[in-house]
């Protein structure tokens, strides 16, 4: 978690009333609006700076420049028994994902697993916002996702045409927390690349490279280079694989098709997504299932340590304790965010986050 | 691939053969033995020298040891529309995934989507062998697995409570080979360690490390240490999620109960893995599909080239070379596997490969 001691703290439910007035200011149907904006902030009261409200001003002007559709027909267009693909209508990503996850959640209750798919969506914030939607029904999530610009060269090459493609696997625990790993295939996410660019911040060696292979460490000078896969071919391999699955499989952009949506207001991404619902109870009594994972996080937490490590911790521990802190005390809004919300805020004319 | 240019080279056939003979001896029904050998074989061809018939001496050792079952009942003990289970009553693992992928793609000429989740197996060989089934059906192929020893702890941890858990996606192309992606979520496979052993080499920094944070480099010390994962933390997630789901869901063994099949000739592994068939068919239409790969693949290959690289390459294109060499011109066996199984053909009193 970036160091937030120096931003002051706003409500949940004040950041998500001043993102729903803002979206409503552009179009978007009241319930929509507040259906997206409690999407956004709950990504960053789990911590999730780099996809949430931070993307807000961004989102406005896609919408404003013609690129999203603020009243999109979501729908199911092909269907079988463990799937389903949806057609997203070029609407908020958010709201395409929430109607897909849905529908996994829905088929998986008899089908035992089911895959959807996702084509004409848009960027839709933290992938674990879906891959944890199925764990209150006891079942596991799965989600992929084509980033919404190509950061990334094939292994060797030097023409990006890969995105950062993430993956979210949610997992229910008993009395232990639920395991959710949310990664890039990148060593680090665009969003965060952006997130030490407004903050002013260096990037450590290994995020990015240049075109001659040199390390990237200044984030304001990103365009000029590429992100790097985790595991050098294999982190290739994996964006290349969630890419074919959540994109091409789907009808969805990849490849060169895939539109940089920071550089560009007015063309829609076709945004590709899967989510896969499993249901624990096709398996075996959930109640084994949870004692087993809990067992399982025990373990790890209780090993012994390497040296210079004072803790061993699990995927989805972060978010965890970022979502106890800020439901308790507040997001931390650092001063150049609160200055852009300020700022969109007088552009659309509705009152600024309280 | 490694250099094999000392070794002599054997015909695929003659090695099944042996192979065939040598599980025969141990009591395994000729057809069985057949069709596993077949698979074993299929590993080499395919360059997966680490998870081939170099692995009979120890499958046999097991076997002769009582920890696999050579008559086993495999069955589907749960099922329902887009999953099935099912018990490998502790078989070879060749003939449980071979069982298991059929359903698979079985299911998923109706569901669109099938997962078949698996549990009392064994050590299967390459990921790729199952992923790339589902492909002459235009289904896409993609299986996790645990391995069969831990050699990973938790990220900052030292109990060794994870395997190299790892994960094969098989995407059907058109005039392009088909993309086979076919991993470990560690820098190295432990397979790769054991070859590097066999062949007397040492491994690169990188791949293991030993209790103290030191690099490892001697693969005869590799007890002494831990596979690292691929992109730190990230690396350690994914093998804890993909052990989740091909193991702990399907009731196999994960964590703590993971049997180290090196280390012990007698007890069952209860090895979990999970194979999902999804048909192409269900999503769009198989031509316009593959048009869509073929033409990412190009673009991919036709990428400008990073200084000091000849090729792009995607994955699978090795196993595609090494394919097509070994078809023609034979598998190489390196003295020291060849001496391996000599010595297996003395011990079982059967035909050594021809």
């Amino acid at each position: 978690m970036a160091d937030t001691t120096a931003a002051r703290r706003i409500a949940p439910g004040a950041l998500e009333a001043f993102v729903a007035r803002a979206l409503e200011k552009v179009a978007i149907p009241p319930a929509d609006a507040r259906s997206i904006a409690e999407l956004m902030v709950r990504a960053d009261v789990q911590g999730s700076e780099g996809h949430g409200v931070f993307r807000l001003p961004q989102y406005i002007r896609r919408i404003r420049g013609g690129a999203v559709n603020v009243k999109p027909t979501i729908r199911v267009v092909r269907e079988a028994a463990g799937m389903a693909l949806v057609d997203g209508d070029n609407g908020m990503g958010h709201l395409v994902m929430r109607f897909a996850t849905g529908r996994a959640i829905e088929k998986a209750r008899t089908a035992g697993v089911a895959w959807v798919g996702v084509k004409w969506s848009n960027h839709a914030g933290p992938a674990s916002l879906y891959a944890t939607m199925p764990l209150e029904h006891d079942m596991i999530g799965l989600y992929l996702a084509v980033g919404n610009a190509n950061h990334l060269p094939a292994w060797g090459g030097l023409d990006m045409l890969l995105s950062t493609n993430p993956i979210a696997v949610a997992v229910p625990g008993g009395d232990e927390p639920a395991i959710v790993l949310d990664m890039a295939t990148t060593v680090a996410a665009y969003g965060k690349v952006k997130t030490r660019a407004q903050r002013g911040e260096m990037m450590p060696e290994g995020w990015m490279m240049d075109r001659g292979g040199r390390p990237l460490t200044d984030p304001k000078r990103s365009n000029e280079g590429f992100l790097l896969p985790i595991g050098g071919y294999k982190g290739y391999g994996l964006a290349l694989v969630f890419g074919l699955l959540a994109g091409t499989l789907n009808g969805a952009a990849m490849g060169r098709d895939v539109v940089d949506f920071n550089a560009d207001d007015a063309t829609p991404t076709n945004t590709g997504h899967c989510i896969v619902a499993i249901d624990v109870a096709a398996f075996q009594p959930v109640a084994e299932f949870k004692r087993a994972v809990d067992a399982l996080a025990r373990d790890l937490r209780n090993s012994r340590r390497l040296p210079g490590f004072d803790a061993v911790r699990l995927p989805g521990d972060g978010a965890h304790a970022a979502r106890e802190d800020r439901l308790r005390n507040g997001i931390p809004l650092p001063p150049a965010l609160a200055a852009a919300l300020e700022q969109l805020a007088k552009e659309l004319d509705v009152e600024p986050p309280a």
